[in-house]
């Protein structure tokens, strides 16, 4: 087996998850009748201090049902440029909702609040509503990085006093809340609804939580079906949900100090450039400019040391740790860089 | 345990589904590394004669992703007017793909092959483009109906004629192939693409098919992870599909007959309205309008008997058979309508 | 000159228009300054008893801009199957507006008020919501029949009932008042909104204008803009569009006649299959199928006697009158499909 | 009358449009037979070096239709942050062509190539398709900036690396022209398609020209019909355009003249910022942030002295320069801003 540091996407249940699966108790779901769903939602509801909560097939699904939900066709949407939302949800709010993205830069994910304040749009005749502001913790392209609680309080203040609603893309949110010890309702109370995923960390194969208040939830039931993700005995996959939101979170912490002593042992290698103190959750990225080779090239030349990773820009790298990642899968990674690095320098000096 | 009339799609996992998706062989789908769905994938393909297949989360997922696949923004597609795609699929059309509904009134879901043609649009700056027929086999609103091999031939001719793709909603395909006693290929190839649902009669707990040409199955993968139905290890719910297409399809004989019987019982009723020559496959409409109640008031008064069932319309009622439907169950509807059939006439009579 | 019978879309303005246009007053719309554009809206309102009225500058922009206004995406419309909204106006509601379109077939452009009603959607997690009911009069592809007030006044009765708006696509409004001889405001008291054309038989240019509630009116200034209908100094053609409604609405009734005339005519003439007694308006459909061409022959020849027509279908013809036809032009024309079908009767008799 | 320097909208129509209008040979244009329509295409056409062109009501829609016949629902298009199509168009792009936008920052309204490059999506199944690159000559939020011949030629070659097409909405294209001292055609030959105004400083009271491949504009029209933009007459509008075009365009000089003269004067003035030398066209934009008073109080203020202007930040004020403003109104507009300008300093000594 591969270490697999591509994503956390990657993790496959456990066997609890299977024997849950096995022997689900399950209904018509399209009828409101699955009773492993009804209990999931019921539950992530409630961890995340919300009303109501759907269950959607993907993170995808889920933050498309909350921007349909939220807004009316040309609208627009404040999100960061790097967002998952606005970057790898193929156009999903143009051509499904109709709404128009507007893109402000972030630094660790978190856009400035003032350009947010400053983006909400006046009424005008030339100029689409503000109808949404997005953020995402902890923030995919940053490396994983948490928004701190008092970003998520600016952003939540500002967007009251402009009655504009907030809906977090919180794929990672437990990674968020691990990392920064809290309990989840601490970050979503400075939102109106929460996406968060069931499979990557938590382990379940696939699936993901919308959660809000309940007569949004309703709604966002309607536009679920539109996108074809009303299903049938969705409680076999509910049961691993269930093993997912009640015994898979804490062990996150774990995924995060492999994370650190990944980044820590990196920082070491000559030719990487890893600041260590800034993991904060399951990812790290780092530049292999000094070595002289493309993301591409150093991606394919850990393939052969038995490492999975993916680019993450021309020169950068992306590992994210996981529960199939061990610390010993940590050492070998550390190991096997250090091997690609030694020959490049040495290459280099002939 | 109640008699679930209501539609196949109460139907729940079989053993050998469950025990199939307790031990799947899974990986990341999104990466295209889920094992078990590869191979469902290749297998639906084979069964309906296609290059290439996609799973799909719903037969809506898979409608909607056929029709972003086949045509472009301000196209029009043809379709009869209590087709699935049209009228339980809330507008996805317009609202994802922005194309236009025109619709035909169809006998037994088969639109008029004249009215096909003459719907089809001349180049006019005024008109949309015709981009796409869409049929339906079985036919759900007109009581699981078939189209005959006859009937699709002659609209795929049309169709050729006019450089228009054909899709087939084929949720109920296979209902529709053991009707005829054929191959499905036999009816498949007369669309160029299909969907069709491994849930309903085949059991699976949830999930459909979209096969057709492999560069329209690759850009169907795009349109899928936009609506949210890019999923990880859905190889869990794959292995169930793959029992379904292997063991499930010859059994829906067995709904069939269950149907018929059904109807026959029901024939002989007072008050009951039915023509039992007319069941083709698993379901059956029949009127109750000489019982002088309205369909919900029936419904309501068979549920007290212990049979589920959904009203058709203000004055006609809808049974679907299914797995869980044995002919013991039969017996007991047809006793149970009798009983109200009874009682309300004898209450006529006062 | 060539008797131009394809439509009155080619009347061109009068010489008290041209002088009205070439002295406008004018200022920027867009920032509501422009002094011929607020009194032509504010005397279009008045006209049609409604309280504000938006000039656009064509009539599909205020049916597209009237139908964004009203519905919200995802909706469904309710409207007649032939009816321009749906037929000619190249799929904008799906595309502009993702609302699905859901027609009925209308006789005389009547939709059955039953069939309507039916039509409504119930709240439903698999259903569109019925966001609007269109009605077009008088109405074109029926030959230009007119509506009856008691028909007008029924459909109102079902959408209050059902609190979904109506929106009337009066591009000929004027010809359905002066042919019931009404004040047009006896038909549009039926309507949420009404749009008219200020082009067609009342000769201005070009411009149509959308009525109805304060508050609608403003929203659909806004998606006017959206689709590049916010002109600048409009009043250039605005001030046609007072002569058109205080000079031209009247004399519609001579195109009527002429119409009438016409089908008279044509009534007597062997070969020609016309209902004289249906014309309503200023056009007339007749079926030509006994004199053994096409219609797109029938056109041609016609063509060379000087006259234009369109045809209506294969073997199907329509005849517009307008200010631009005169009662000699009437005569002529009969006299050409006279010649046409004489030579051909001739024809068949060898 | 006020000295209206809000925008070069304002323009009313010359003597000489207003006696073209009079006497504009007209037809319907939807058929294509309006002579002046078909004449004012043909010049547009060869003024901006393109096969054909296509009469459109506003630069919005030229905009919006030429983002349609580019791209397919689903793509992503880049553009300049403050560009006209992405802040100005009420999100027409998402809501009604259904694609993302991409927009990146520019100095100038110059996007860094480099960025543009960067921004070019590669396939990825997560991603959108780069549709269309959009640049903007004359730059209206950045004060009428000219993009120099060099970094068009420089997005020009990046386009057909990555073989994405380039629509120029050159609104104010002849200001960049007029401004570079070149022919219109050595800026759009460094691009697809362009959308130019002859409203604004050409002064016809509305319409824009979309200019482009002859296969590209046949699209197109079907586009412009489905926004409303298809009309009958509409030679008396382009009757004007034929002026604008023939003897309005040089004329511009005298616009930027006054401009620069504008700007050197209020540069002299106590508590104005603003950088005289960087004025290329008819716009300047300057800081009243010295002056203690808002954008909006200095607007009120200036009205009292008969001069319009509009904000252009909370600080920020624009003026624009255009045929109705003469030499001795900007003497004026500079001794009203000495006049404020010096009550304010006064009262701050105070």
């Amino acid at each position: 087996m591969p270490i697999d540091l591509r994503s956390d996407t990657v993790t496959t249940p456990t066997e609890k998850m299977r024997d849950a699966m096995r022997d689900a108790v399950v209904g018509d779901d399209v009828y409101g009748e699955d009773p492993t769903i009804n209990r999931l939602e019921q539950l992530a509801a409630e961890i995340v201090g919300k009303e109501a909560a759907l269950f959607v097939t993907s993170g995808t699904q889920g933050n498309q049902v909350a921007v349909l939900s939220h807004t009316q066709r040309g609208d627009e949407v404040i999100l960061e440029e790097r967002s998952h939302i606005f970057y790898y949800e193929t156009a999903g709010l143009a051509t499904i909702a109709g709404v128009q993205t507007r893109t402000i830069k972030g630094i660790n994910g978190q856009m400035p609040v003032a350009e947010i304040a400053a983006a909400i749009r006046e009424e005008d005749v030339h100029c689409p509503k503000t109808g949404l502001i997005c953020l995402e913790n902890t923030h995919g392209d940053s490396a994983g990085s948490i928004l701190p609680l008092s970003y998520m309080e600016d952003v939540y203040q500002v967007s009251r006093q402009h009655q504009i609603p907030v809906h977090l893309d919180g794929a990672r949110l437990f990674n968020a809340a691990v990392g920064l010890g809290v309990d989840p309702k601490e970050i979503t109370k400075y939102t109106d609804t929460v996406q968060f995923c069931l499979s990557k960390g938590l382990s379940a194969p696939m699936g993901s939580i919308l959660a809000g208040p309940k007569e949004l939830i309703e709604r966002a039931r309607k536009w679920r079906k539109m996108l074809g993700g009303g299903t049938r005995q969705a409680g076999i996959i509910g049961a691993a949900g269930i093993v997912a939101l009640e015994e898979m979170i804490d062990r996150l912490q774990e995924d995060h100090t492999h994370a650190k002593a990944l980044a820590e042992g990196l920082a070491l290698i000559d030719g990487i450039d890893i600041d260590a103190e800034s993991v904060e959750t399951n990812m790290i990225m780092f530049s292999i400019g000094q070595l002289g080779m493309t993301a591409e090239e150093f991606v394919s030349r850990l393939n052969k040391f038995g490492v999975l990773a993916n680019p993450a820009g021309p020169n950068r790298i992306r590992f994210v740790t996981h529960r199939e990642i061990s610390m010993d899968d940590i050492d070998k990674t550390i190991e096997a860089v250090k091997n690609i690095s030694a020959s490049n320098i040495a290459k280099a000096k002939l």
